[in-house]
């Protein structure tokens, strides 16, 4: 199984993607940041970021897709910006077809190091590890992305057979919606 | 001049296209509200939030587009979904080379009543007035989503001009990336 996960910023969104399944071990494929100026408007920066995130899915491919969700007590500064990035992240995969999911922070950093409230580094060092890398991807939105994804892969099934479940149904009314000539 | 106006939302997603220009009168094309059910899934939701701007865009071909501005500060439990709405208009509209600026709310009251602080019906009576309308556009989403193509009409020409220059220039940049061949 093939997953992307997305950290979603407007200055630096993390993107990876991670390939493995349930007790089997994981490789990772690729992890980035898609980065934007602050000094370009928001919607050439929105469409900056769902541009590349496009890149990525037409390379890689993914099967699924894994969001970081997003609260509104975080950061009020960023946090709009955070919010709409996380949306076009979600809108890139649905329009694919890919089953995607949202997991928080800290669902995140339990699974990768068994505690949600872990910081970077020891998430980054458990990345690190878990995938055979040297050192964890960098930048540190990256490395949170690839947690991600794994997490996603890790809590598996369940999650996503839903999600792929109501895909499908989405995809019958979106026919149906078609046949009708709209 | 003919302006989509949007006023982002999960449940109800505002929208309306007005045509006009400063000094003269201003003709009401089409206003209503993109809807979204809750039990719906959050990519679900957002794609179908896309689906209708995309529809509307195809269907009005409007010539610039104007979003509400979200901030944090405002209702907890929504700001997300309509943070993630409002990232999706203002990617919808550059996407298709639009100028597309944001109005706070209190912009778009004092443009149509005079008052930044308006309430609601205020707002519709000036709507149906400045449109001659029998009464105010329903629901009231897409009365908001009147406002806020007005208010960008007769606010008009300056901060148009600056984002069609932008858009000039970020079509002119993709070009160049295309040309290079990613």
């Amino acid at each position: 199984m093939r997953v992307l996960g997305i950290d979603p910023g407007l200055t630096r969104c993390g993107i990876a993607v991670v390939e493995g399944s349930i007790g089997r071990p994981l490789r990772l494929i690729a992890a980035d940041a898609i980065r934007t100026t602050p000094d370009t408007d928001l919607p050439q920066r929105l469409l900056g970021i769902e541009r590349g995130i496009e890149d990525w899915l037409d390379k890689y491919e993914p099967e699924a897709a894994a969001v970081e969700r997003v609260f509104a007590q975080h950061n009020l500064s960023t946090v709009m910006g955070t919010a709409q990035a996380s949306g076009l992240a979600l809108v890139c995969a649905a329009r694919r077809g890919l089953p995607v999911v949202t997991h928080t922070p800290s669902e995140a950093k339990a699974a990768i190091t068994g505690n949600g409230r872990a910081d970077k580094a020891q998430v980054g060092t458990m990345v690190a590890r878990i995938l055979g890398l040297d050192g964890p991807p960098k930048p540190a939105d990256a490395a949170d992305a690839v947690a991600l994804a794994i997490c996603n892969i890790w809590r598996g099934g369940a999650q996503s057979r839903v999600a792929r479940a109501q895909q499908d149904f989405a995809r019958k009314v979106e026919l149906a919606r078609r046949a009708r000539g709209r």
